[in-house]
């Protein structure tokens, strides 16, 4: 068996026709199942989920850190109520008495160009940016060129803007506990010298780091890829797309007419946390 | 705002036609998201992924014991390797060049009545057993009662057996932790009778416990109702199924035939978790 | 090789491990393709797609009555507006930039128990009554017994009743097409016995025979058993789901809300065929 | 109402908020259902399937030669076997005892980059040849420009080779016809074009137009947008796909382990159609 591997490096196969093909994700031996190496019911009680999540794509067990930075990532994206399209899709799915993985699937396929696609252009929008910046711009000139070709444009960078949010209080969070672990690093410089730069000029309306951003961002800066930030992502809303599946079942009658801008909320008022959780 | 409520309770909406819908999820106002009630901001980095999870559909930020459970259940079921239908689906649309959410919706629709399908029939089965119970019967008696129409059947009763474990360890592992954590109760008693019951003649092979049965079992025991326990079901195999469909794209040749038996794990050797883990 | 199998037929291969396991579908070769024996370049320009569609799950070529009823079948259902929750959820995925496979993935997986779900269970009731037709009762009597379960019910029985339409013109064009083409038997027949039972007593609204019901009728007379009939009808809207797709992406902004309600029809008014089709 | 639309005109509406959305496509009223004007019980019957998918996606009933050419393109890819990658994934998930829309949905997710994806980029190729045939180039010249950037790749161009065949039976078949029916044009001539430079070299392997490439040129010779014909391509194998799915639910036992190179054809020997059909 061969060193540990992450979903990074895209070395295919090269392999004779008669070889077995390869994985090295899970061993499965009657009454044993290794993850990566060490037995899931070892595992068990002792990862999170998140840490196993991220031991499962990147190959190893987190430090502490990177740990509770996997549990931020993962929860941040949990839920976003209802009218995300992804979540009107499993609702209109839900309603004709679909079974939940059905109505998550349909879910899932929401997430596209304009839906969460931000995160892998954002990472490669802030790459380009530190290429400049290993070549000798700083990050404010990067910056600068970078957003040139937004100039004028309908469309805002990616990684930036929010439909409901002027300061998505997800990122900041994000930012925050990079700073706190002390992992903050290269392409948070970036995207904020991003931030600064679009936000100078004070006649627009701001244009704030979103959620996809801010994973981007983070994901960059503590060594997780792109396909693998993005896999992250989809993971991260399947327990909301779910739960709205359920309630549509739960709540609602079977076949109705969804209309999205017409519903409440009708769940707790804001509360704290219990004093242990801080 | 009304108290909180979990997705357990099916009292449909009865509203007049004027009325807006209703949701109890997640409230979203301008740069502010609260989760059940909690800013989710504030949940970031104080919860894990799965205590957020809990708290999405149970209403409730779970104690700590329930809380290890959650995370123990979602780890439990996060891979089983390269063999299960579902994950032949998401490699086969992943050899296709499909994007990765497609490959997940696709491994998705593969739990069904055959794969996974078990937990919420387990349920019933042991609710039909524990009504023995509660009329007066002992564990045993209403075990053998519930297997008579299992004998000479070639099906399982639900919850028991698998294709490649005579005991499964990942089922052995939640019995131990529900013990420890003290939340052992009725229905986890009940499937030890039946499984006693189904084992007592030495005759046959072994039909142990599996993964869906001890998922069916420790969730009853801690409230959590079938629907959301089949829910946390396909939320805890998400990561195996994306996992699978990212390594297929990069380590292997798009258009490929897939045999199921002609692969070979190439992962780390077994090895044991750092010591700070234990 | 063997004698053509429809789909109709529920043999299970029993074969030793190392057979190999069967197709009887289509025969691929180098530069030859069979479909059900005969070279798809020699069908291409001689069936129409849904004589062709026949072949496929029946085995053999539709006589041309057959196969205009498969044509008229395939037809009825092609579209039915944008209010359909299957149509709703592949417009919602439409909206956030997704492929059109995606959009009609997502809303193929709304064919659910409420939603032409009625097909298989409309066939089993009929079934029901005509079982009690051969055993001696008239096909009133067998429908009288039928609806007796239905008394008082909210929920129609399966095949009847429209939220939009209390005469659904497709139903009605079905039957009179199976009248002309002489193929009317024991299913339309105890189907129309069951709408004038429905439909006696004058207080209640009516509840006619609706396309879901029209299909099973029809399929049962021509010998199409009930799982092909429920393909049929999958098969039947995946072109109005994929122009709904096409459409909203084409005509709309992306991530847009969209109310079901809150629509109108902006194409051509009411016209007739031209004089040659008719 | 207006005139009618294709879907090939992408003129999104631009519309004030408190107007309603549009969709020209089908008009849905009690009793009655247009589409694109028809009344749907007119069309049944008189209309075939595919002239009726013809008149949703492209506005008008197509003359006689579109319709019988609509009709061979979709029978064209009705099936190839046990073998494409999207049959594997609903063989995969069918075998889990899903429902046949989970499988054709599990199924479509596949035609991706690699599996159909060619349709568009195929049609891109050739309008970017007869772009360079507008500014003067012969078809030849133009086809050696096209097929610089593919010498000593790999890849082939899009609409060119395939797996199995090294002549296409269904691409001869529907240039064929696209000849006896007077429509070939200048797409169909510069996909020849494209071949028959491709091939001089006759010490390369034959690389023949496939399937994809021979619906995209017929599609631009008839007027059908490459969005449109992608659509076709879809709704032109859901049959298939939906007929594996069964064939696996009936002939198969559950949760098996599917090999696609293990598999054998048992269906009918080659035959002819009845001579009524040529």
């Amino acid at each position: 068996m061969s060193k540990t591997t992450t979903l990074a490096d895209p070395r295919r196969e090269r392999r004779k026709t008669d070889d077995k093909w390869r994985t090295a994700l899970t061993c499965i031996e009657p009454n044993k199942i290794l993850v990566r190496g060490y037995p899931l019911d070892e595992i068990m009680g002792r990862l999170t989920f998140g840490e196993a999540i991220y031991l499962l794509f990147m190959g190893e067990v987190p430090g502490p850190g990177i740990g509770r930075l996997m549990e931020a990532i993962l929860v941040s994206f949990i839920d976003h109520g209802a009218t995300p399209p992804s979540t009107l899709a499993a609702r209109n799915t839900a309603t004709t008495g679909a079974a939940t993985r059905a109505c998550v699937a349909a879910g899932l396929l929401g997430f596209g160009r304009y839906h969460g696609g931000d995160i892998e252009s954002c990472f490669q929008f802030l790459d380009t940016g530190l290429d400049m910046v290993r070549k000798g711009a700083s990050h404010h000139e990067a910056a600068e060129k970078l957003l040139e070709q937004y100039k004028g444009s309908d469309e805002p960078p990616p990684g930036f803007g929010h439909r409901f949010h002027t300061r998505d209080p997800r990122a900041a969070r994000l930012f925050q506990m990079a700073l706190e672990l002390e992992v903050e690093a290269e392409h948070i410089q970036m995207i904020r010298a991003v931030e600064t730069v679009l936000n100078e000029d004070s006649t627009e309306r701001k244009l704030p780091v979103n959620i996809d951003g801010a994973i981007a961002a983070l994901c960059g800066d503590i060594g997780i890829p792109p396909s693998v930030a993005n896999a992250l992502f989809l993971i991260s809303r399947v327990p909301g797309i779910a739960a709205h599946a359920e309630e549509e079942r739960v709540r609602q009658t079977p076949m109705r007419q969804i209309d999205p801008k017409d519903h409440t909320y009708d769940g707790p008022s804001e509360r704290r946390l219990p004093e242990r959780r801080k």
